[in-house]
């Protein structure tokens, strides 16, 4: 399986245009993940067909509104729909405390455990891990603690080339072979060597999500060879000193981090509510990096790991 | 003008079949209210070409999630647009706690006045009056505190008869006839007898908002003769029981306060996601109370002031 990504919505602060507030749902091999919760997050998952009970990881990026007002309303249909099961939630000092006041006074009592991981915003650390992949965290320069994610794929296992697999091999020794182990005779001979039977591994495929920030090269070395770099891009390069003063990027600057980090493919979105044709960020952002989106609301990126190389 | 009441909103806790959490936009001569703040008022708002920056009061019934969780990224959206005038809130105890955590955490600092006004949730009061109308509470059985709203329009003043009206009547006497006054002479002479030129005044409508609440004859007495009542009507008649341990209400219920109050007409509202078609709610309100709509999102609900008899 891969590494797919939908957008839920591109918009910044004022929504607009049917445009929606901040919001991504990712699916990794089994678990499913939602990266920020802006309001309305519930109707659009709901809108898209997603199994929102699947969801158990929920990663906010910073505190700003758009960003995670629609959190307490998911959480209590999660709650109302009969989840069970723990829901844990990454994000910055004070939203626990915005969950709790809220239930406080609805007198909300879960009916599932809630856990809360607290994010230091100024260390960069692994957050999540599993067999299949880590989610790590970036410190990100906004107006207040904001933090980037990043999900990379653990190298996966040497694929059996079944052409040329011998009959009748016992599924531990098809595991040895995966694992990149010899298979031996009882004498504890070489029977089949590792090689002869197995091709590479798939490519472990890498999503970075960087919410609102500055221009910031600081961020690249984080993102060095990532697969797919989500980039908020809020302002065309005319207003470059606004999104300086706000502590927001062009899409030129985007393009530029994802160039300076060698990236496979760029994402653009968190885009204000000024610009009801979005052309003039895409073009902006093409002309530094060609291979970039519009990160539009409804749209799925899947990093295809059926073949050696990431089709987009 | 008439008292105008726009859906914004029509269901129950778990947004579903494209219906939104509780919300709806009232005019009433120069002043805009809006009436419950669910999740994604915004939008809704937006959607429906709402001048938002109208608004200047709005009142939350309780709070529960559905009636309240769009109120701060409404807040936040009036701010970043631009609004300078003050903005008054009216609702339980706790909504101010819970804008002000977000805002702590967010760093906003608005650039216009919020002014909370805490209802008691125990006591019918006059919360807001201007020169054409009073807001009063009626205390509401629910889960948590709980309040509903009546608006009604003041006595109006007399109309004048223009196909009588003398010629070379000065502005003050015209504004005197329609306060009742008759015109005098220089020497103290009636010279114009009120009843002569004047028609009676258009009628002072009402509208009443009965969010959230168990079947509760209690309120009766607060909604006599009411032009327009909205009451919730979660359940149909067989889930009764569900309604009463819920401390909602069934359509038949409603249809029961609407009858028992005599009121002109009924919208029932904030129905459960269990009703993917509402005909069952609707035929159950009408055998009661045959006056009766469906709250749906995106109407427009109208006291007709032009004439003596409300138009619906």
């Amino acid at each position: 399986m891969a590494i797919t990504v939908q957008i839920l919505g591109s918009s910044s602060a004022t929504p607009v245009f049917n445009r929606h507030h901040s919001a991504q749902y990712l699916c990794a091999e089994k678990e499913h993940f939602l990266i920020d919760c802006g309001e309305g997050t519930q109707m659009q998952l709901k809108h898209y067909g997603v199994k929102s009970q699947k969801i158990n990881h929920i990663f906010i990026s910073h505190l700003h509104g758009d960003h995670y007002l629609g959190l307490v309303g998911f959480i209590s249909t999660l709650h109302l729909n009969g989840r069970k099961e723990k829901l844990h939630i990454y994000g910055p000092y004070g939203l626990m405390e915005i969950i709790t006041v809220q239930f406080k006074y609805s007198e909300t009592l879960l009916n599932y455990p809630l856990q809360f991981h607290e994010i230091d915003p100024n260390q960069p650390a692994i957050i999540f891990e599993n067999n299949d992949l880590t989610v790590s965290t970036v410190p990100l320069k906004h107006r207040i603690a904001c933090t980037g994610f990043v999900f990379r794929e653990k190298p996966k296992k040497l694929r059996i080339n079944k052409e040329l697999l011998p009959e009748g091999l016992l599924l531990q020794e098809i595991a040895d072979l995966k694992k990149g182990l010899d298979i031996f005779d009882a004498a504890g001979n070489v029977l089949y060597k590792n090689e002869a039977f197995t091709l590479p591994p798939k490519p472990n495929g890498s999503y970075a999500y960087m919410s609102d920030t500055i221009f910031d090269e600081s961020i690249v070395p984080f993102l060095q060879n990532i697969d797919l770099l989500y980039h908020e891009a809020t302002f065309a390069t005319d207003l470059a000193d606004r999104a300086k003063m706000t502590f927001h990027s062009t899409a030129f600057q985007a393009a530029t981090i994802a160039s300076l980090a060698n990236v496979k493919k760029l994402l653009i979105g968190h885009f204000s509510s000024r610009y009801k044709n979005l052309d003039i960020l895409l073009e902006e952002a093409v002309a530094k990096f060609p291979n970039t989106a519009l990160a539009l609301e409804g749209l799925t990126f899947s990093l295809e790991t059926d073949s050696l190389n990431f089709k987009f």
